[in-house]
């Protein structure tokens, strides 16, 4: 292996390190409440932004410098399969993930594409065989080519409906293929750019009928994975179907499709959409549909996707908070879809990077499970609807009453005392667990 | 009637009026396909910004100078009702619309604030026998108050959701009272502040069994106005429940809802969530659940609910439209829920205001019938998406395919040729409309 | 001439004409206020997002369908310069703007590259010589090259410091060769991306010597064209230093280059910095530095810059208005820096996007002519401060008083007496006018 | 003293404690490179908020509960002196600020208003003599009274003008008699509404004349406090004059203001700008115009002024980077212009609050000075920077090249090779400091 030639694999050295290719806080063999750190965080690399991406932006072309940049066509996308291996290897991560398009070139037809598509398939399947890192899921890219300038499943071209359906049934198989943990559907074209020329309700149920296609293909070839939705509310259109968590949640069930899905909730989608990362977390988590996370960062003063590596532990540590409450992800993970800066255009930023990101989940980690340890949160809030858990407010809660009943007790109550939410004693609270969690004082 | 002297009834004068007390372009009786202008319109005075409101901002006390300022109490609350049925007359609106606090003090017990209501909804009523205005919707103000600052039906104090519910009770006994033409909620602290407090599941469970009761007592008193959500994101919580008409809908999907619910759609409150009025318009009616209008609108280049009377032309033009492709409004209609500005203090601006106003939505009218007429986005829509009324497209809206044939169409294909979505020749359009529709000239 | 055969060359129809290729309201002839229509809005045609770009977005490639799009190289740049003459004359517009790099690729040395420049120019200029269409502006693109990745004038890089003075050189020298009415800066990588790596003192230190080296070379050679700032908040880098009007003002007063420097304001980038088209547009204004125009709009929802064609009418109106108070726009102009969007890719929705903003910007200028010529809001502000124009009020204006005088004055008012603001009689006001003015009916 | 009887002093505990009521980490007489923290971070208790505000929002009365709350007029003014000074001993912080109708009542003539404030301010005098806790700033507040509705200094109504003039007037007499270290200009009301009816440049010439008159009046009596102002960017109005430190430092160089103005930069201003709070703190800083800071922080998900009590340790550790670069804050400090949340009424909260942000802030001290101490960022920018230290950098910066130079050196370039910028790997960096520095690890 030899595309990273400087970097040998990255090991945990702890928060005193002065390496920068080393884990300050990420010790995948830890345990934390009786599991590992690996298995907790599902750490997974993205194939897009970390082998594909060239680092352009609206107003400048690729500035990334990568090793295998003097190749094209299938010869580039072999080598990408063989870094991406170097890379996962050296970092240690447990999973990645993929759209068609990262891994092999579109061909001239459809048919040309299927070929390069299985050849790669193979060479990477040949490195599953040796290498621990899985695939956590794969997906088909329906937004970049022309094709889907007025949307893939939403399109008004039924051509381009069909074209799609092809790509999302080879997807499936390629999932199938690579024992993919969950098959994921992000609509980046499925919206519209004005309603002036736009149908949404026959789009929204050709897409309806699409996802309910690809659920019978998916059981007819024994894919059992989870498919999941990725909410993003405005961007490349100027309005998505799947806004966000909620959206998404009315879509689902507007069409019987809850059974069938989950959500890949992503931390810069969320902001995008005037929610916080944690918010979509905790409405997937209360409707049992938390699949998976794209695990990045945006800009709040940025208007658009910046999809930066996570390093805000408040971040990291409210979202872990929601995973753990989950129970975990399941067979969902953290997914680093996320992009070095167009300035960090080294390969050695790969490395910084995931490593900001991964040591960022840990810290997360440990101080959220520290939070529920301690139920810091759990205590106040158990306290503070406990007028729920008996007499008028227990019967509320079993469905005992009525509007008569409940103007009655009404009727006669004095003085109703609210207590304080304690907003500002609790964020102390969150700042003196992230900074003593990982010390050896005990808060 | 004595608290706007001089300012006689306000008439149609046409357009090149320049009288600033008379309407331009809204004709009451005039006809648009078949209806008159009052009955497409169906505007409705908002009683809170019109007699209650005194022009405060969280930097300053009121301004507004009102004929009634310097009365108190039930006092006040009389003179308001006269002074309002004196504006609906001089204004001629067919529509009011009041919160309950709106109309009478609370007084220091519950039982008292039940004498103060009934005794001015017996005015009211009276008022009403001789009056044309009718009452398009009243609601209870649950967030005010000190009591709510936790929440209403949301609170985590079951005293306070009692309380509530004896409002909601009151407040549908008002509305069959009253012959209102249906019930709204806009729930205003129903949403969290932090999630570091927040059980939100509890929450959205109790504010589902709340709504529930709500339905089971208008059944029982035999009052059958729909009930109305008004979607707002966050202001004055930091997070609302009824983020929007998408997410209100997944909840009334969620707890069976959807069957008593419409939502009543909020120009600022769409542009606050990040949509175009227009979109939630689109959301509401595809899904049969557009029952009413909240028509002002907001600045977006501001974070918060500035309530402006509506006087952006293309979004009365838009909303317009999307109403009369609704059928329009059934029972809802155009509710001004907007203020005066704060340095529009003097009590002309309450004329001028709604003038701006109303005329604005009759131009809307206007050119959004003529683009219906003359079918300009139908035809253009109809072309479009003709690929789904014919062969694999049709196969596909019907149901009547899978994967596998779609795949094997997508194989055979060869370029796929999309066509040019015309947004700015429909723009461009659009203003011509706008421009032509009201002149001589046909377009 | 060959690239857009079907269309012939635009002719004013009338607001009634159904034609798509003809303009309903710009009648370049026609005398506003005793200038033509061409005179006064001195429209031009934007080289790079109509001859150059493609239609990519940050997730898609390029849809544009362009008669050119087969060349390549010198081939491709000359067909442009063909094309662009063709639409220039089909469209009758008498301006033109480009980057450098936009007519002539980048060569492997920046000696090739003035080699390709010197070539198109040379072919640029014979064009000219029989074409009525001038050079409004030119500009150096510093952006888009890996090398600016950091920055050009404020880079961490001297090499690149100097490579960017030489592109400046070479534009001064580009711009003095074909007439140019102004040279542009815009500083698309002039800001930071994050404050952690970056000294903002220095390189704005940098900026200001680069600004003031490029004077004296202008000086040198005789380029007397106003050079301008154009403003934008913070794309593509994180913050840039341009961020809008006031900021760019701060700049070049600092460092006494308010003498040579105007600003090219832009509507779009107007509302990314939080403000108005009109707000930026009245703060050049005021100061004297109103240069010229980049017309364009955004879509406030969106959070980037969308470069839309200008339609909204409302913005015209205001632009106009400012642009009429300054006494035109001297050797500036209105260049349409506007992109169709990437669903428009055909090569007609170039002419229908160029005529909707031309005729969008007619009835701007028509409407706002009339604003001016009632008076309407002339006469509402002289009213409003009149109490400026005698005693204490004229004594404040004048200098003439102090604190303790003024103190004096003020204990012995009794009530102090506002008016109104009048927003919404003005706004309705605003409407009447722009209904009315095209319309034989006098307002 | 009795209005907070069951908190005790608060005292410095360490990072372990559980005692909601100590300091964890704000230890006022620990040294930071030779300083106490007090000194370093010179807090400030805001009168506004924590006496005066009552817990009201737009959609909501106050909910506040305060020992003090029964109380009206002089009495309440009295009652909340008192409070005041025990709340300052408890916490032991060494100033306030306020503006002069939080301390005192206005009368029904300002002849009264005087009266009151100077009752007040002589027992405020008294106070002092025996506490600690100095004056930091005053103002007067401009902004509340319905006269201000369109303006103080820049009214349209020339009385409204002089009537501020004597409110400034009194609060530099007030400012002198109490030994503010500071006076402050927040132009709440000094803006627009729209443009329809605003003199923009007459408005601010007159501002920049009140605050020549202002200078002189403060020369003339001796008081030699440096003069603030303190941007913001759109509330309450729709468009602030001093919309950001660039803004009003263009305005300030302008009018030649310079030499008597610093900034007051607030953390939430800064946002609602579209700027990071260090941004802020560094164009003034790198201005040599840092005077002090409104320690808050704001919901940059939210479009309104928060002011919420400053949590967030990456802002404190990047605010006080740039103080601390500044060689601190001279005369200013960090004043709370922070309010409990609305539903953190109970007095306790007020302590939370404190607690909160003094800890915050202490901690962003401690990091902020290691950073520094090891040089992180410094060595990073250094060497990012050095070819403006040699060669032709160096004649960059020293002025002594120009164009023609710059191009020769270019022609002869062969490859310019750029650097990564390394955001992510400084990201981690500030992430290890920030965990890192209160533990016994050394990073």
């Amino acid at each position: 292996m030899a595309y990273f030639p400087d970097i040998s694999n990255v090991k945990y050295e702890g928060a005193a390190s002065k390496n920068p290719f080393a884990f300050k806080y990420y010790n995948p063999e830890e345990l934390v409440n009786g599991k590992t750190m690996e298995e907790l965080l599902r750490f997974s690399v993205a194939y897009w932004h970390t082998f594909t991406a060239e680092g352009t932006d609206p107003f400048g072309v690729g500035t990334a410098q990568r090793p295998w940049d003097q190749l094209k066509g299938m010869d580039l996308a072999k080598a990408r399969v063989e870094a991406a291996f170097e890379l996962f290897e050296k970092l240690n991560v447990p999973f990645f993930c993929f759209h068609d398009v990262d891994i092999a070139p579109e061909g001239s037809t459809l048919k040309e594409t299927y070929k390069n598509l299985d050849e790669i398939v193979d060479i990477i399947k040949g490195y599953m065989k040796t290498s621990k890192t899985k695939l956590l899921w794969n997906t088909a890219n329906m937004f970049t080519h022309p094709r889907y300038v007025h949307g893939a499943a939403t399109s008004n071209h039924a051509d381009v409906y069909a074209y799609s359906a092809a790509k999302v049934k080879k997807g499936l198989e390629i999932g199938k293929e690579l024992g993919a943990e969950n098959y994921v559907f992000w609509g980046g074209r499925e919206g519209y750019e004005t309603l002036l020329n736009t149908d949404m309700k026959l789009e929204q149920d050709n897409l309806a009928r699409f996802f309910h296609m690809a659920i019978e293909y998916a059981k007819e070839i024994g894919f059992d994975a989870p498919f999941l939705i990725e909410p993003k509310p405005k961007e490349p259109t100027k309005h998505q179907y799947d806004f966000d968590v909620a959206t998404s949640l009315a879509f689902l069930q507007k069409y019987n499709l809850t059974d069938y899905f989950k959500f890949n909730v992503e931390a810069n989608h969320a902001t995008l959409a005037g929610h916080t990362f944690e918010h979509e977390l905790r409405v997937a988590r209360i409707n049992g549909m938390l699949g998976s996370v794209d695990a990045n960062q945006g800009d709040t003063l940025l208007g658009w996707d910046t999809d930066e590596f996570p390093t805000d532990l408040y971040s990291t540590t409210l979202a872990m908070y929601e995973i753990l409450k989950n129970g975990g992800l399941g067979r969902g993970g953290l997914n680093f879809d996320a992009k070095v800066r167009r300035g960090s255009f080294e390969a050695d930023d790969l490395f910084h990077a995931h490593i900001a990101g991964m040591d960022s989940f840990a810290i997360g980690l440990k101080v959220a499970n520290k939070l529920i340890e301690d139920k810091v949160l759990d205590h106040f809030i158990e306290e503070r609807y406990r007028s729920f858990s008996e007499g008028i407010g227990l019967d509320i809660v079993e469905g005992k009453t009525d509007l008569k009943q409940l103007e009655a007790y009404a009727l006669q109550l004095n003085n109703i005392e609210n207590k304080s939410g304690r907003q500002e004693r609790l964020k102390a609270l969150i700042n003196q667990y992230l900074l003593e969690t990982l010390s050896s004082v005990t808060v």
